[in-house]
């Protein structure tokens, strides 16, 4: 399918301009400016040239035969793969233990006008989320229950930060992630298209007496507020309606991936169960 | 309630061998020769003191004002407060960024007999789980859904290690903790005590299908497999059923502390259906 003649052979050598290029992508301003992010480690190469638009693979030379099937697979995709020294791509790296390789991504533009184009029945809201590990996590989880969209809304962290990408486990390829819209707009744009709004958070409905009611098989986008303060109640006062996960122990609750992951779930299976 | 002749006035000069006694504890051969160990942090300290048998609450001297309200706290609960050197707070602590005060705690012993004996409806066995902040993460979610009780089988880290402690914000004190049991001989003994054994893992049963069945109404035990390598073929034979939770996304997998909170939240939801 992919043209022989187009397919770069074996390793090549980069510009000093394509170096500086791929250096840049560690900090937030540059990622912005150039609309590209990096993607380390194994996992998240493969699912970046599987799914993603990758712009060049950038392997220590010391581990390129560890990682050969990958480079193998960058090649078909007609991906460029730059053998280099082990500290270039461990300056790529925000990692301890860096893996030795590393996709230079562009950032894919996604917009809600796109996602509600698409008529979407599970959308995941991220208000305020600051904590990169807790964003990757719940990106993650969103995923893996099949929610067609994330948005992030201003105030969240970066979510091509590395720590993002890697806590996503691939998942930030697999699903369109828009950024930067004001709550307000989204639940708006939401509530038209057809979808329930719901704010988790405690003190609401209850979620399992909500689930009982067939209500959650409706197109529902949730709600996450940020992990410290969660949702202020100008914010919470966006939603449809306010609904929390029920705590039955003694834990004061649950951190934002377990509740995202049992609101997602809940809301997921209800939708599948009248397939 | 507390004869107030028993219940130190103030702060109290630690001996040598106390401030020994409790350096010890940062080693886990230590903590189980001495069975105690550390609960770092404002959070914990408080739940220990609510809910554990606490010896001794230890707060560095330049921030005892801003914990002056757990102080009283430990001091109604006869707990003897020493105010000590920042030096040696910081050494009881694993965190960058220690919090300044400490509980000495009692590691409280709780066998399978305990357990069985109170006739629990929901258990989480954790086989082999090695990472202490997935164990914290996985207790806390056992507490949120009132599970009666985790069981961590031989191999399992330990679960008084300070990072277990801390991911479970607490909630090591909520509920019993049974330690270094094989996984045959619980599997074996929650059967005979009419608990549905169940393991967590993907290419089982669905489980959207068990739920809907209203199968996990009945008195159930999961259990959770290492976070690397989940469960070997072996062990999640010594389950009655493995029963997965399907993934409707691309992700490749849930971590731990989103699976194990979509199975218990799915069981404690249909048990408490009923009620």
């Amino acid at each position: 399918m992919t043209p022989a003649e187009h397919r770069p052979a074996g390793p090549q050598e980069p510009s000093g301009a394509r170096v500086r290029s791929v250096r840049r992508l560690t900090t937030r301003k540059h990622r912005e400016e150039d609309g590209q992010f990096l993607a380390e480690g194994r996992q998240a190469v493969r699912e970046a040239v599987a799914y993603g638009e990758v712009v060049a693979v950038w392997v220590d030379h010391d581990l390129a035969d560890r990682h050969a099937d990958l480079l193998t697979l960058a090649r078909e995709h007609d991906v460029a793969v730059y053998e280099v020294g082990s500290r270039l791509v461990a300056a790529l790296s925000d990692t301890v233990t860096p893996q030795g390789i590393v996709a230079q991504v562009t950032t894919p533009v996604a917009t809600l006008d796109d996602v509600l184009a698409a008529a979407p029945r599970l959308v995941l809201v991220c208000a305020q989320i600051r904590d990169p590990g807790n964003l990757g996590a719940v990106v993650r989880v969103a995923d893996a229950f099949g929610a067609e969209a994330v948005v992030c809304t201003k105030g969240s962290v970066d979510w091509t930060n590395p720590k993002v990408v890697r806590a996503s486990v691939g998942s930030v390829f697999h699903l369109p992630i828009v950024a930067g819209v004001g709550l307000g707009e989204v639940t708006g744009r939401l509530r038209e298209a057809g979808l329930q709004v719901l704010a988790a958070d405690g003190g609401g409905a209850d979620l399992q007496d909500y689930a009982a009611d067939g209500r959650l098989a409706r197109p529902t986008a949730w709600v996450m507020g940020n992990e410290a303060w969660g949702l202020p109640a100008e914010d919470a006062a966006l939603a449809d309606t306010v609904v929390g996960v029920p705590i039955w122990g003694r834990a004061e609750s649950l951190n934002l991936a377990t509740a995202a992951a049992v609101c997602l779930w809940s809301t997921a299976s209800a939708q599948r169960a009248g397939d």
